[in-house]
């Protein structure tokens, strides 16, 4: 095996642009690989939104450190997560579960009581799955949501001299399990503030920023300074590379920022594709860089 | 960990009846848990139907035994199975895929190739999914399909004195990675066998079966030599016990009997609940048995 052909090397995002080649899409698909959710023709004033997402032991988690309830929570938060970054609304969950077989009836009903909790929350019906053997657990959830079409956002709207805004303050160390997704401000985002695109900051700050900027065909000057962080100390550099937040970012015109309600933070501006990313340090000094981020191999 | 908590005891069946429990469902949701598909309110005339299915590297497949394409195919072919045993058409699928960091670029590529040529056959938008680490090779697929009300058919419907009918012959030792679902029978049988319940045979003819019994509260009586076995030699006990035959088990008014094309066979009849399973051989000669089939812990 050549080791340059190996996933580790060119990692995820290059495998899912070779991925994207070899599948295609019909008619009644609008979105489909490549943004947080597939968007699907549903009815007159709404889209279907499917996403899926696999949590793996070991990777996404360890048995040592999260209670089952939580790994059962993260498992449907972040495709919440995803359905809020399209600006929709999770309706169904369908959950796939690979268990070893020495584990204890208990611990898998907790489990998925830390699914259903959160299901109950935003009102997610589980409607089915299944459950197999495996040496690791590893949860993989698909949810189906639904989309106003006016309130549909994608990563690819973002327009030159749109503001970029964090629905929420960073953090260093973010509690990567039992973080509530932010349907809620989602929704506020698309009812009120125009929003022309949006993801959810899974992989880190930079590397999410990156999927707008490229799939907008834009670039982008972040000021450091404007950057929200809940932590009293932290590594800039860590803050804006660090997945795994699930905070949104979105982009709007700069003529609606006085709608911006408190805990709402722009941080930059988009700029001609040609600028790529720039920081902007509190002493006003420019730096190019790229996106480094999570790749998941 | 006391032994008798753990799953591989209380197997498959007795864990879902459990989440059933701490699962429920909304006024959209015709048929959540427990069935081939969960049935969503859709359309005036159309339900969604919404199936997830996950493979595991030693437990569904070997690394050694399958080619990628044969695994990527069969990933995505148990849930188009699921979607025919309820009546229905699949429409989009999702694909989250766990794979070791050596796995090569190409082989990664034939298995989506397996999945793709497959969702050809029979038009299937793939539209999204993710990728992820994983020691052992890990697919799961969700799929979203349609059905038209009148075409649904859930495990619940048999009634006394109806046929029951398979779709095509079993074998000893099926083909479990290349199979073709049966979108095209299952077509045929709700638009023109006017079926009351239908399966696919996944676990096994006994325990399929066994579902849909237990599900319509109904009994059977089955007449051996009525079992269609495409192979010369065969154990009867493993025919019937043998899982992933992936033919449709359906059952069906007697008098609508003479529109059963060639290659469908009725092996038995509905009957009521306190007769349980019972099996007639050549002799005719009775026997009550209970279904075993393939749990998977």
């Amino acid at each position: 095996m050549n080791m340059k052909n190996r996933l580790s090397n060119t990692g995820e995002f290059g495998f899912i642009e070779k991925i994207k080649k070899i599948t295609g899409t019909g008619p009644s698909v609008i979105k489909g690989i490549g943004d947080d959710c597939a968007v699907l023709r549903y009815k007159k004033n709404k889209h279907l939104l499917f996403a899926a997402d696999m949590l793996v032991e070991g990777v996404h988690f360890t048995l040592k450190k999260a209670k089952p309830e939580a790994i059962g929570h993260k498992a449907l938060a972040v495709n919440i997560s995803d359905i809020a970054a399209c600006g929709g609304i999770p309706r169904y969950a369908v959950i796939s579960v690979g268990m070893p077989s020495v584990t204890s009836h208990n611990y898998a009903i907790r489990l998925y009581r830390g699914i259903k909790n959160l299901a109950r929350c935003f009102k997610i019906d589980l409607v089915g799955g299944d459950t197999n053997f495996s040496r690791k657990l590893i949860i993989s959830i698909a949810v189906l949501g639904e989309v106003s079409k006016r309130d549909l956002l994608l990563r690819s709207g973002a327009k030159n001299r749109d503001v970029i805004v964090l629905s929420g303050a960073l953090r260093e160390k973010p509690d990567h399990l039992m973080f509530m997704p932010k349907i809620k401000k989602s929704q506020l985002i698309v009812k009120s503030l125009m929003p022309s695109a949006m993801i959810d900051i899974s992989d880190g700050f930079l590397s999410d920023l990156g999927h707008v900027l490229k799939d907008s065909g834009r670039g982008a000057l972040i000021y450091e300074s404007l950057i929200p962080c809940k932590d009293r100390k932290y590594s800039f550099n860590n803050l804006l590379n660090t997945g795994e937040q699930f905070e949104l970012l979105f982009t709007m015109p700069a003529n609606r920022l006085k709608m911006l309600p408190k805990g709402f933070y722009p941080v930059g501006e988009i700029r001609p594709n040609k600028e790529g990313i720039t920081l902007v340090d509190s002493s006003g000094k420019k730096k190019r860089v790229k996106p480094k981020g999570y790749t998941h191999f």
